[in-house]
């Protein structure tokens, strides 16, 4: 079992904070503030450009990949770190459709988060021919699967409500529809145990600063089943995704593996931070989490909805079908939220009324949860949402 | 006059060494250290989430890109910071072919860093419909214009040589052929003057790590001329340069500003560093750094050629025409660039035979640039570069 009294020494968490955000951005590990620093002094300061083979920054994107790879159960030399999830997401697409033939369509649903849409849209009205995006709600994804798909395009976790997509059910009606499955992986990674070979993904991506705890803005990784590396091409290409970068040819030659998904020059001092995030995990079993975030989440939902009457779950009931997140709709959410914020207890809110919180085992226990519902119960029975304070919207939650 | 002196004083050079590398990547300033230290720990540690409102993260890409305006002749709110040179390539290439009607030519020089000629070619071929890159030498690009051309490419300072295009020259050249102009200012941004408004460029992109001094892989930044904004559509888009990016609507609106430029969520240490990186431009004229390279530049030359016979000069002899490096060829120049290292004198070397050093008078100094000189007659004086230790190629240069 895994030891989470252990995992939570290794974070720095502001003293009287209960975070439930670290499904938007992970907290601090303490690994993390001193491997920077490292680097910026021995690194950056000392070896100056030495530093990219002296300190294996050249490679650090695949050492990267590889450790979210056994995250995710991919295998070792096929995933990569680097670039925003929205750029590794547009470089999957794009190598997908590369592959798909006389295909057209993507398919994907209205529980996507808005920015996976945005960039298949703006992708398909780019390459023209007849592409285009096809948006169905999340429960009727299954039915739309045809031979007009080309790309099945899917988040596992919806954003707002945590309700969990049957990635390897949905990926094998792909496959036998003739389609490719594409998988944004951003509420997953480090939340749940994913098996990527076992589902047979084709391509997947995902966020290195929510469970993974890489920092803000800190970069992402994407996935190539290895039959499609150096085979499906994405539209976007620069000389780190070569298979020689520094003989300079004037003709561009993908690289052969996970490589050919890389771009241009990754941002050291931002993946360095990832890198050591990626430390926690040593000792820590996926499924403990899992586990563990069901416990800590079913009991909070239980407790809200007996204490808060005003709050009308927004998740699936079930834990089985959500993911390590619950969602409550309320009508003053936002400002709800805010005076939650305001008393120690840190969630975030989603348009139009969604008050959304994060379970995460390795820095959080069941006390603080149950502190947490008796602030928001607080909350609730103070009407401090009523407080004009609360009620001014910021431009991120 | 700028105070070279105070400048010099601004960074962290280790102990005995000569830096002519700044070109490749600039050493650190010290309040950058300080800047990405807070920024951990009093941002991420402390504020968690709320650091995208309450540490201004989440307008860092703007501020970012107005400071660096203000370096290269741009309009505050025309230049963003994001992701790599060849992301940001990739935008506006995708942007300006959008902007071309008919036309299929995206017309490049064999002297481009060719990173940027697998942009265009990767882009091109995913295009489809008849798009295609059409490489030349550089000294025919202005001769290849016509009215076939959509966008004319190019890199003003040649990676190698450090041969200088005439920006304003081409892109009159470029407009009246009915073209886009699209300038990658990788080595000319911090290097020279540029006045992107009075060349008329349409777009540009830049590095944040060479003469920026931004730090290993910092974030890049892009110019979109204002009357593109919003109107030339890159292929590649997401949330963060969507017009409301939390409002979460399904359909993409883009920012009608520089904010269509950006794409996911940015790597927020690393570009905190780099805007740490430019306080150093506060009080210094960059007419003042063109005069000082120059001044250093044509004396190492100038000596080079004087004692180190075996040498040919690869850079224009003109200084007005070349950038702020100066390569020279020679047989073993990689052997020798390697002892010269050893030595403390760090320059680079290019495929197949370029040693290349650059001149950054913010940080460097005659007595620096004579040293210099000294050391690598001594290398060839010894023809140390017939060691075989040297002889061995890394990856990295």
């Amino acid at each position: 079992m895994t030891d989470f009294t252990r995992t939570r020494e290794l974070f720095d968490l502001p003293e009287g904070v209960i975070y439930l955000d670290g499904n938007s951005l992970g907290p601090l590990p303490k690994t993390a503030r001193e491997r920077v620093a490292r680097e910026i002094d021995h690194g950056w300061g000392e070896r100056l450009i030495r530093g990219w083979n002296d300190c294996g920054w050249m490679d650090l994107p695949g050492r990267v990949g590889d450790r979210i790879a056994s995250l995710v159960g991919a295998p070792q030399g096929t995933v990569t770190a680097g670039d925003s999830t929205s750029v590794n997401l547009f470089k999957a697409l794009t190598a997908a459709l590369s592959a798909s033939g006389e295909r057209r369509i993507v398919l994907s649903d209205s529980g996507n988060f808005p920015n996976d849409l945005y960039v298949a849209q703006e992708a398909t009205r780019a390459l023209g021919k007849g592409y285009g995006l096809k948006v169905v709600a999340p429960e009727e994804v299954e039915a739309a699967i045809d031979e007009t798909v080309a790309v099945l395009m899917l988040t596992e976790v919806d954003y707002r409500t945590g309700r969990l997509h049957d990635m390897k059910a949905l990926t094998e009606k792909a496959h036998a529809a003739g389609a490719i499955a594409l998988w944004d992986l951003c509420h997953s990674a480090g939340a749940l145990p994913i098996d990527l070979t076992d589902a047979d993904a084709d391509f997947a991506v995902g966020c290195g600063y929510k469970y993974l705890n890489g920092g803000p803005g800190a970069p992402a990784f994407i996935y190539c089943k290895p039959e499609w590396a150096g085979r499906a091409a994405p539209a976007l290409a620069g000389w780190m995704g070569h298979a020689e970068p520094f003989r300079f040819e004037l003709d561009y030659r993908p690289d052969e593996g996970i490589g050919c998904m890389r771009v241009g020059t990754p941002p050291i001092l931002s993946m360095v931070a990832l890198d050591a995030a990626l430390d926690v995990w040593d000792g820590v079993k996926i499924a403990d989490i899992r586990t563990r975030s069901i416990e800590l989440s079913e009991r909070f939902t239980l407790e809200v909805e007996a204490r808060c009457p005003g709050l009308e779950l927004a998740s699936p009931r079930d834990p089985a079908r959500r993911g390590s997140q619950v969602s409550f709709r309320f009508e003053h959410g936002y400002a709800a939220m805010q005076a939650l914020i305001a008393g120690g207890v840190i969630g975030d809110f989603r348009a139009p009324d969604i008050m959304r919180f994060g379970f995460t085992p390795l820095y959080l226990g069941m006390e603080d949860v149950l502190t947490a519902v008796d602030r928001l119960e607080d909350v609730m029975k103070r009407r401090a949402f009523e407080a004009p304070v609360y009620a001014v919207r910021a431009k991120v939650t």
